[in-house]
């Protein structure tokens, strides 16, 4: 049960979005530049960084959400979503990539935790200033969208399937297109009051 | 040292949000919206809030920033800010601002840590739907933005002093505002590569 009266049919952070569209459209922007916007990452390899730190911090929805988006933009690859969950450094992406994740690591747990060392190893694969400021965001960014569902208490289905079908229509479509059908005006919400 | 080239005349988040404009304006946009919107909790409640997380956090750019906006809210009250940042049961705030700290510090540890009895006692003190959902929300967002100054290495004064000036500012003009002298436009970026 949500700590606070949320949408039944609206799981995750769908719900809490719901409740609160002021806070919801900034929310879907950020992730929107940070996912999808033009980047020498690609939203594929973004949205790995996103699973990673979510599946880090056990917030089940968010996790199965942006892996089933990771999964979606990377051919239907759920093995290499699954990889990277659990043993990343195993995982078959590449070596920039893999110095990115551990730098989201870092900040996983504490922004404090990322030496000069994990910043010059990345920077060695190839990653620029963009990728890693980038890596540092989505990272904190995550640490904040899964508090945020977890500290709700919200709905999280545990089955993947029910995350694959929108996975794909995320991927195509990103995320302040799909938030419009759940996200009410902030017109809308006031006269509802 | 930060990890990437931030221009050194721009301390904490501010040098992180003029690299990257795109990401600054939904990082303002989310802040304005939380803390000085329209609500129940006074916009010197809620600075409080994001300053103890960002205390609980040890982020020294964020909670000395922060704690002077809450000071200049709270008539100039910087006891008061430090008493909750060290002992916010013994504080002199009201018993609902005491409950709502115990979710935010559940929260800064992990969202899932928040409790029914946690939110029940809150209801008691007399907190709204509204107050809970955001008081989750600050803290997630500021477990994101002290995330986000760490883990760029930033620039982040000691001196209590540094703050003051641009606390009383920034409590009288608010985030977007103030942002707009130190972020430049995502045209001027675009124009700048």
């Amino acid at each position: 049960m949500p700590h606070i009266p949320l949408d039944p049919d609206l799981p995750g952070i769908r719900g809490a979005m719901a409740f609160r569209p002021e806070t919801a459209r900034p929310l879907n922007e950020l992730v929107e530049v940070l996912l999808r916007g033009p980047h020498p990452l690609t939203p594929g390899e973004r949205e790995l960084i996103a699973t990673f730190v979510s599946s880090r911090n056990c917030t089940q929805f968010c996790h199965n959400a942006h892996g089933a988006i990771a999964a979606a933009h990377l051919g239907g690859n759920e093995e290499l979503v699954k990889q990277v969950k659990t043993d990343y450094l195993r995982a078959d992406i590449g070596p920039k990539l893999k110095a990115l994740l551990n730098i989201a690591g870092r900040v996983q747990q504490d922004g404090k935790l990322v030496t000069s060392a994990d910043v010059e190893a990345a920077r060695r694969e190839g990653a620029t200033d963009l990728e890693i400021h980038d890596t540092v965001l989505i990272a904190a960014a995550f640490c904040m969208y899964n508090r945020y569902v977890d500290g709700l208490g919200t709905k999280q289905p545990a089955d993947p399937a029910f995350y694959r079908e929108r996975g794909k229509r995320v991927a195509r479509e990103g995320y302040v297109s799909t938030s419009k059908e759940y996200v009410p005006s902030v017109a809308a919400v006031a006269s509802r009051t």
